[in-house]
C-alpha cells in the first residue's frame, strides 16, 4: 500500500475523509477499522461523555499501529489514544473530528523470563494480568491501584501510574526496563532489550513515560518484576498531627528500609464517615487528628513484625502515636486495608464531591491542611472536606463536598502552589486540569514541552489538546529566557 | 546587558569571536571568563589531550550559565561542558573551535532535609560531598563509584552514572527527584520541589540524564537519600560457570531482596593475575571458572548475615557454589572489596590494554564469552582478555591486552550486538564510542535523537558531536520510518 496520495488530503473536507476511511479501511485486517454505526458508545470515553469518534481504529500489532498513524498523519487527522478508559482527568475523552486508536486488540503477554526477573507485555494487557503473571512466577510486580482489572499497560506508561506501593517499589517509570512507542509520523522505536544498565545514548523511553500520549504511542512494555514478599503485617495508629505522622514516617524508615511498603493517611472527617456508613468496628479506641495505616512488605515477616512492633512502641512511648492496633493475621492486614480502601468506595457514594489529586512536601503539609480547610469553609460554611491518601509519597487525594466545586478547587490549588506541592500527583492532566497546569509549571516548562511537542508530532494529530492546549499560531518562537 | 547585537556575530570569524569574548568578560563577574595566558592545560580535557579552549566560562549561578549560553547561542559559539572531567567516553575533551563551559564553581550543597529524605546540590559538587552529607545526616547516597573525589553531581546527571550499587539503588536517574537545566538559548528549567509524585505534564528533567549534555547544562538536581545500612557481609564464591552465577543470583535475590546490594564477577585470568601481583591471600582454595563477590547491605545485619549465610550454604549443597568464604568482620569485607577493586587497579598498570564497558542479558552471556574469548584470540593469537565487571546488573568491562586493538574491540562489540546487548553499559557515548552507537541504537532511534536535539539546541552549540555527529545537511528532513 501507498500512503502518498494521503498528503495531499485534509482531514477537515468530508470528500477527503471518505477517502482516509476507505484507504485505512483496505490497509487494516477485518475488525481493525469500525465506522458508523460499529462504533459503540464505549470509545467516546468513560460515561460515553466525549463526541462521537469519526472513526475507530484496532491494531493488533505495532506495524499497524504505525500504519493508522501515518495515514492520520499525512492527512492531518486528529487521533485520540484509548487504552483502559479508566483514567482520572479525562484523556481518553473524545474531541469532535477526532478519531479513536484503541490498544484494546493488543494484549499479548510474553512467558516471565526469570532470570532477568522481567516480563514484555503490550499496550492493551491489563495491569491484573500482569500482576498474575508475576505471581504465577513467583514474583511481584509493584504497581497496584484500584482500576488494576480495566487498566492497561499503556496508559499506566502513558500516565506514570502511581497507586498503593509507590513508597516501596516506585512510580510506573521505575518498573520500565525498555518501551516501544510509535511515533505521529510511524517511526517505531523500539527498544526492549530490557537491560538494567544501558547508556548508549538518549533514553528515548523516558520521553513516553507520563507524557500522556502526546508524543508517541507506547505499544509494548518490558517490565520489571521484583521478589516476592513472604508476608505483609500493618498497623493503624491515631496521631495528633501530620507533623507526628511525619515523625513516625521517619523512624519506620530507619528501621525497616524498603519493607515499609504502605503509609496511609486518613483524616478524621472522612473516617468517622466511612466508619459511621460500615459495620466495621472501629480499629483503635482514641480520636486522633491523623489516622495512618503503616504496612511492612517483607521477605522475613516473622522479624520484620517484630521491629515494626517495636518501633510502634517505641512511638507510643515517645508520645508520637497515641494508640496503635497490630495486625495478628493476614485477615486482620485485609481488614486495616478494607477501611482504607472504603475511603475511596465512599467518595463515589456521595453527591457533589469534587476532587483534587496533589502533592505535597511533608514539611508543608500540616500548615497547608489549616489553610485549605479554612480557605474552602470560607467560600462554602457548609463544605466538608475528605481527605486520605498515600502519606509516604505526599500524596493526598483532597475531596471536598460543597456546592462551589469551582471555587473550592481554584483555592485548593492554589494553596498547594504556595506550599510547593503539584496539582496532580498521580492522575495526570489530561483535558480536565489543563487550566491548573501553570499552578505547578513556569512558562519556560510549558513552552518547552511544547517544543517537544512539535519536534515529535509537528502535525499535533496524538491527543491534541490534552495537558496543555495547542500553541496559538502568534506565539510559535523560540522559548527564550 | 542587552545580547541582542551578539546575533550578528559570528563565532567562525575572529574579531566577532573578539566581542564575543569582550561581551562576556563584561557580563560576567571576575574570575568567571578567561582566555589566553589564563586558560590552564587541565580545560583541554583528561590527560590534558584536547584542543586548546577559545575561552573559558566559569559561571557561579543558573543565571550566569545562562548568560554564557544565551551569548554563545547567538553567537554560533560551540561549548563543551566540563565537570570532574573524569569521564571515560572523552566527553570533556576540547575540540578544535570549542569553548569551555566550567561548573567547578558551582559547588554549594543543601543541608539534608531529612523530613523528605533528599538533599540539593549544585552541579560543580563532588559525589564524595554528597555522600559524606548524607552519611552525616544518618542517610545515605545510593550511588558509589571509583571517580567519587573527583566525578561531579552535573556529570553523574549527564552521564547517568552507574558503579557499584546499583543492583540495589539503581542507576543515578532514580536518585533524581528534581533537576535544574538551562537550553542553549538560556532558557532556564527549574524543577527541584523534590516530590516523590508529580505527573504535572512532561517530567522534563529526565531528558538532561544520561544524554551528556547535548540537550542542556544541569546546573542542580535534587538528590534522593537512602536509610543508612547498619551494616554489611560479603562473601566470595568459586563457581563452574556464568549460568551456575546466574542460579546463585536469583536465589540471593528471592531471599535477600533489596538487601543484596552487590553482586561483583572476577573471570579467572585477571583473578590470578591480581593475585600474582599482590601479596593478598586466595579468598578460596578452589579454582573456578567463574568467581563471584556477593554482599549484602542491611538494616539487620545480624539476621541478614544468617540469611545470607544460609543460602550460601543450600548454594554449595545444590552443586552450584563450589567453594565460598563468608565475611567474619567488616575487615574481611574490606579485604574482598580490595581484590575486585584490585581488578581495576590492575588493568591501569597494564601495557596495552583497551577496554569495552559492555551489558549483557545473563541468559546470553555464558555463550557471548565463549564466543568473543574464541574472536579475540583467532585476531590476536597472544590477546589476553581481562574480565570482571557487576554481574548483577549485566554490566562487564570487558578489557583486552592486545596487539590489535581496533580489531578486538570491534569484534567483541559486534558479538555484544548479536548477545542483545548494549555497547555502553555506565560510561555513555561521548566523543569516543561513537562509531559503535548503530550497533546499540536502530536508524529511528538515532534519527529521533536528532530531533530532540535539534528542537532543544538548534544551532548545536551545546557538545556538539558528543554521542552522534552533527546531522548531514542533506539529510536534514523528517525522520519517517
Amino acid at each position: 500500500m501507498s500512503l502518498q496520495p494521503l498528503r495531499s488530503l485534509h482531514a477537515s473536507r468530508p470528500a477527503d475523509r471518505a477517502v482516509l476511511c476507505s484507504r485505512l479501511a483496505e490497509a487494516l485486517p477485518p475488525g481493525a477499522f469500525l465506522a458508523g454505526d460499529a462504533v459503540d458508545a464505549r470509545y467516546r470515553g468513560a460515561g460515553d461523555a466525549g463526541a462521537e469518534p469519526r472513526f475507530v481504529m484496532r491494531p493488533t500489532s505495532s506495524a499497524e499501529v504505525a500504519r493508522c498513524l501515518a495515514a492520520c498523519d499525512a492527512a492531518g487527522q486528529p487521533v485520540v489514544v484509548q487504552g483502559g478508559r479508566t483514567g482520572l482527568s479525562g484523556g481518553e475523552r473524545v474531541l469532535e473530528g477526532e478519531a479513536v486508536l484503541s490498544l484494546e486488540r493488543m494484549a499479548s503477554l510474553s512467558a516471565v523470563d526469570r532470570a532477568s526477573s522481567s516480563v514484555i507485555a503490550e499496550a492493551g494487557v491489563p495491569l491484573q494480568r500482569v500482576q498474575e503473571a508475576a505471581e504465577a512466577a513467583g514474583l511481584y510486580f509493584g504497581v497496584d491501584l484500584g482500576a488494576r482489572g480495566t487498566a492497561t499497560v499503556g496508559g499506566n506508561v502513558a500516565t506514570n501510574a502511581g497507586g498503593m506501593r509507590v513508597l516501596r517499589y516506585g512510580m510506573y517509570r521505575a518498573q520500565v526496563l525498555g518501551l516501544e512507542a510509535v511515533l505521529a509520523d510511524g517511526t517505531v522505536l523500539s527498544s526492549l532489550k530490557g537491560l538494567a544498565k544501558d547508556n548508549a545514548g538518549y533514553d528515548l523511553g523516558q520521553l513516553f513515560i507520563g507524557s500522556e500520549g502526546t508524543l508517541g504511542v507506547v505499544t509494548r512494555a518490558a517490565l520489571r518484576l521484583h521478589p516476592k514478599p513472604a508476608g505483609e503485617c500493618a498497623a493503624f495508629c491515631a496521631l495528633g498531627s501530620v507533623e507526628a505522622a511525619g515523625a513516625l514516617l521517619s523512624r519506620l524508615r530507619a528501621a525497616l528500609g524498603t519493607a515499609l511498603s504502605a503509609f496511609e493517611i486518613i483524616l478524621p472527617e472522612i473516617y468517622e464517615s466511612v466508619l459511621a456508613h460500615s459495620d466495621a468496628p472501629r480499629p483503635v479506641a482514641a480520636r486522633g487528628a491523623v489516622y495512618v495505616l503503616a504496612e511492612s512488605h517483607g521477605l522475613d515477616p516473622q522479624r520484620e513484625g517484630e521491629r515494626f512492633a517495636q518501633e510502634l512502641m517505641a512511638a507510643c512511648e515517645a508520645g508520637i502515636v497515641e494508640d496503635v492496633a497490630l495486625s495478628q493475621s493476614p485477615r486482620d492486614v485485609h481488614r486495616l486495608w478494607a477501611l482504607r480502601e472504603g475511603c475511596s468506595h465512599h467518595i463515589a457514594s456521595l453527591p457533589d464531591c469534587v476532587g483534587c489529586d496533589i502533592s505535597l512536601p511533608l514539611a508543608t503539609m500540616g500548615a497547608f491542611l489549616t489553610a485549605a480547610s479554612a480557605a474552602v469553609r470560607g467560600l462554602d460554611a457548609g463544605a466538608r472536606p475528605l481527605v486520605f491518601g498515600h502519606l509516604g509519597d505526599g500524596n493526598l487525594h483532597y475531596i471536598v463536598q460543597t456546592g462551589a466545586p469551582e471555587a473550592v478547587v481554584e483555592a485548593v490549588l492554589r494553596l498547594v502552589r504556595e506550599a510547593g506541592g503539584s496539582v496532580s500527583a498521580e492522575h495526570g492532566i489530561g483535558l480536565d486540569k489543563k487550566r491548573w497546569l501553570a499552578l505547578s509549571r513556569d512558562r519556560a516548562e510549558i513552552a518547552t514541552m511544547r517544543r517537544l511537542k512539535a519536534a515529535l508530532d509537528p502535525n499535533a494529530i496524538l491527543n491534541r489538546g490534552r495537558i496543555f492546549d495547542p500553541e496559538p499560531e502568534a506565539a510559535s518562537g523560540s522559548a527564550g529566557s
